[in-house]
């Protein structure tokens, strides 16, 4: 929303405006120019304005500029189904690496799926369902090239902690089924809205520092929970808080552990994490640890086949339906009260699933240089998953640890979610009676090894060396999880962050400025030491807008600023201070409170014989300045382009009095 | 806070440092000034002072610092109990000023008070009540010199509208009082327990707009409420909404309405909107509306009395108990289920309380010049309604009203408060049986001509002109609260009031700067249409602190700028942009997130081969900068004191090659 006005001045502009030292303004006459008023815009103009910058920040209708009717409905077809757009320069090379990384993240997330689902306290099908379905939507509607869509860890045990607060998922399987598809239906209406009413900005309140310890206190959470697979305990507690998994773990240690079970997991995990370090030392080698758990399945479901192990107490899967995904449309809850724990649940799920694939998308999409309009991510993610729910999917996003398989992988575009999706339809329907004997163990092993990719510690040294208040919310954050719950630590993540933010919108930060010896610039003091106060005068720094939650701190804090200043001046016995500038740059918008502060202050300097002066208010400031009349009460004269002229036309009478 | 070295740089300072001419800088050498690094301050320091700043920001310690053991004891007494310090200095005329203002005010409340006492159902003495003790204590504990406690119109209805919800005030009328003391205790509690730990800043939260529209919105429920009263209507609603009272009112047209009743009623009223009419023509005669009620009730009760018009169903008040406030500990309840309802009841009431009576108290001390200390305040109203729960007061606040009357007849000190309370206790030991008669559609007329005064349509004007969002979160409390309910609008006022935070939060604006002409002042080019833009650099100014919840509309919206401009750019053949100035004054932190999206910022601009500058950034941003070694990433040299400075420095090579 450039001005016109100033694209006028840009164009005219044929020669460099770059000031030459001569017509450079001296310190005895202030520039011609006074504080400008922005051109007068009306309401509507003004309320559209607002509105398009707050929900088409992203401006989505740019490409339609100009364009005959039959190529904005090309161009519309385009962004509701990608796949339109970049298919038409889709080639053989192109697939040749889409083919490998489907094949790669196909294998990995196989033993992934079959594991996670058991976290949401699903039948193991239900995994490789939602690795069939959804990828295929998200190919056709989706617009990152890297993402690998299907089940996560974190949203699996989340939807899993929330459900078995509602329905027992053994004794009352099949309603505990039904609400899980009713949540899965839901997260997807959620997403989708929030995509199609461009309100996908909601997601930015989760901060990154939360997400970071939310994430690591779910992988520890779940590591916890792998106990039960890993030691072979049969009773386990429901509770996921570390507290309760390890008086369970610990109370079943003399007759409760199956020391066959604890060789095999503890074997493969091993072996896991072995591949994890060599793909991590030869990035190269990223195929290793990508294929290893499917590896591990294979060999260790043939080794408790041919021992007979289940016999010793070796838990297995015992049973995976086989066959691609029925329809789940008639198992929804579309009345009675299941509908609102559904939606809430879903909609839970469902932000977190946005959390976490916006941001994959929007790391790959850095590190590739392509743009991705994130209301139209959830657009996609949205359907994806609504039309999971009606194919006996649960809740699927993008996951971390095969999104970076697969770029690692050198995908091109969704089409390696294609392949791996082809790859699961050919897994359910032919090879899944195979599972039957894979030990539980051996999935834990896998999900263990999995999750540690979550827990990121320097992305926590880093808060804490950036931002200690970031990192008490992420320390809240992990806490929460780890201690209470999945939704506590949500909870904590996201009070902190909203914490946070009012904060700093309650207790703006104010300075004194002192002028740079030698310049025209005036900076904070306490940056720059050598920068000196002007005799008589005060200048200090609204470092925020002044609004209604902040005006009655800024008024008293401008004031403290002045009492002390004045304390010090009497101890030394200086000239007293008669004017106190206030620097407005950065005060970008104030609020009807903000003028009512800004008056009283006028007020109570009045009485002190102070007078009150401002430089470089913004547009928006001047112009609600104007019309509450605020400028005429201070009069226009006390109102400067820069510190640095209201002080050259204040200091000169300081002087003489002084 | 200053740090020391920059007083140090103050006392050093014993000429003017106003820079002469030729000291300036000119335009072919920059300043000798890099960008400063605040001192390093040690972990605890920074949150002590981060601390400090939040929850001491008005320094309430100040006079304690350097004093004898003794005197902080005297001082601490004073704090506690301001009585001890203002009334070593009472006298005679003071308490002239004081007793005059302290008996209008009691004419004025004693009508009120049974009117309030109706609006919270209760039966009329207790109005009368809570005049007597709260404002005793006020008196001895707070601070402000103008305020006029008692109960009030809005704290009322909130009240009456949340208990009626929980017991029916006429069938469970011991279970209500109980209730309504047990809300009052808590309301005290909460009261005392933000000042106490210093959490008054939660009341900035409801926004100037809010409260106005909150306010009009009670005025018109209360007004509709007292047409029941004032028409004589016996079968009235319970809703407060507008369409319910309507239909009660319409409804009984035919057979419910006493022309008695409304003769009374509307004949007083006009007889108080006229005297009101003379107080605010002459301000000297504002003791007229002020006595003008009690007048009312007078001649009205005598009239019913010698009439006995309430035998031609004019209703009256019947009975009002004889003597003080008798003890109601033994009414609050202590356990069980409705100690929570008490709690959320009273927290309500009492942060609507809170709100009024800080708000009263800020207007008159900026009037008169005296600081007031909110959170100190907040201790004190909160003492003074848990000893008022104690001794059978509702919850009392301060009255816009009266502390308006009692601020224009003259009061010096707390002590009018005192002498209303004695003529209030006078009342209650003598006179309260005279009262039988008084007719409530007179009480009616009080209460509607008391409350049009919360109907603001000059402030409603003035945020219309200043802020339009603001006005929306005006008219949304206003319609909440007249069609719904009061509790309806006040969730509504807080809710709009959080999302204008949040709001600016996630969408903070961004200018393109352009430079005056002969200055080396670069301005937004919007509010300043003569400003021209620099062939090969484009500028952008970020107007907030770069948080989770705006750094990536932040980057992508930098990032727009520039593709719009390289458009402008192709079409003009002109020479493209190389360089990218971030003017980062008003950026006042940046968290993890933010530097996350300079990151992204840098690499996106790499591609397109563009160079990004910094200029001016702050002490708390250039501190997060180095420890994330972002200014190693893009370079200590691209780090610029002023934007004119990374102008002259980077312009000349654009200008070579174009």
């Amino acid at each position: 929303m450039v001005h016109p006005a100033s694209d006028e001045a840009w164009v005219k502009d044929s020669e460099p405006v770059i000031v030459s030292g001569s017509r450079q303004n001296d310190a005895s006459s202030p520039s011609p120019y006074k504080v400008g008023f922005p051109p007068k815009r009306k309401l509507v103009t003004q309320f559209t304005d607002r509105l398009k910058e707050t929900f088409l920040g992203d401006d989505p209708l740019r490409p339609y500029k100009d364009q005959p009717r039959s190529r904005k409905f090309v161009l519309g077809l385009q962004y509701l189904f990608p796949i339109f757009d970049w298919g038409r320069n889709y080639n053989l090379k192109k697939f040749k690496g889409d083919a490998i990384s489907g094949l790669t993240i196909a294998s990995l997330c196989i033993p992934q799926d079959i594991g996670y689902s058991k976290l949401a306290n699903l039948d193991p099908q239900f995994g490789l369902y939602s690795s069939f379905v959804p990828p295929l939507v998200y190919a056709v509607m989706g617009s990152s090239r890297d993402i690998a869509i299907g089940p996560v860890a974190v949203v699996s045990l989340l939807l899993g902690t929330l459900l078995q607060n509602e329905f027992d998922p053994v004794k009352e399987k099949l309603q505990y089924e039904r609400l899980a598809f009713t949540a899965t239906f839901f997260a997807g209406i959620t997403q989708a809205a929030l995509g199609f009413f461009r309100l996908g900005f909601l997601i930015d309140f989760l901060s990154h520092a939360a997400v970071v310890g939310f994430m690591a206190g779910a992988a520890i959470t779940i590591a916890l929970q792998q106990l039960k697979g890993f030691l072979g305990i049969k009773k386990f507690t429901k509770e996921t808080d570390i507290i309760s998994v390890m008086k369970s773990v610990w109370g079943s240690v003399h007759h409760g552990w199956n020391w066959q079970t604890i060789l095999i997991g503890s074997s493969f995990l091993a072996f896991l994490l072995f591949a994890k370090y060599i793909g991590k030392k030869k990035k190269k080698l990223f195929w290793i640890p990508a294929i290893a758990p499917l590896i591990s399945v294979i060999i260790s479901t043939f080794f408790v086949y041919i021992t007979r192990a289940d016999k010793e107490g070796v838990a297995i899967v015992q049973h995976i339906d086989k066959g691609i995904n029925p329809s789940s449309l008639h198992k929804i809850f579309f009345d009675g009260p299941n509908v609102a724990k559904g939606f809430r649940i879903g909609a839970v799920a469902g932000m977190i699933g946005l959390t976490e694939a916006i941001a994959i998308g929007r790391t790959f999409a850095a590190m590739k240089d392509y743009q991705l309009d994130g209301n139209k991510e959830m657009l996609a993610l949205g359907t994806m998953n609504v039309v999971g729910s009606m194919t006996s999917c649960y809740v699927a996003t993008g996951s971390f640890s095969r999104s970076a398989v697969n770029y690692m992988a050198g995908c091109q575009t969704a089409v390696s979610n294609i392949v791996m999706s082809l790859i699961v339809f050919l897994t359910l329907e032919v090879i899944t009676p195979l599972f039957k004997y894979t030990p539980n163990a051996i999935l834990s092993s896998i999900i263990i090894s999995a999750v540690i990719g979550l827990i990121d510690y320097e992305a926590a040294h880093l808060i804490w060396k950036i931002d200690k208040l970031d990192f008490i919310a992420c320390m809240g954050a992990f806490f929460g999880v780890v201690f209470k719950s999945v939704e506590i630590g949500l909870l904590i993540a996201v009070a902190i962050s909203l914490a946070k933010i009012l904060l700093q919108v309650t207790r703006p930060r104010t300075a004194l400025l002192g002028n740079l010896p030698g310049t025209t610039i005036y900076r904070n003091t306490e940056q720059y030491p050598e920068a000196s106060k002007v005799p008589g005068i005060l200048i200090v720094r609204v470092d925020s807008a002044i609004y209604f939650s902040n005006s009655n701190y800024v008024k008293e804090r401008i004031l403290r600023w002045l009492r002390d200043e004045e304390d010090k001046l009497k101890e030394n016995n200086l000239p007293k201070i008669e004017h106190l500038i206030v620097e407005m740059s950065p005060v970008i918008d104030i609020d009807t409170s903000g003028i009512h502060a800004l008056e009283e202050l006028y007020k109570s300097l009045a009485k002190h014989d102070i007078k009150l002066v401002l430089a470089n208010p913004g547009p928006v400031v001047m112009e609600k300045l104007q019309s509450s009349k605020f400028t005429e009460l201070i009069g226009q004269d006390n109102i400067f382009l820069t510190v640095g002229e209201a002080v050259m036309t204040l200091a000169p009478k300081s002087r003489e009095e002084a």
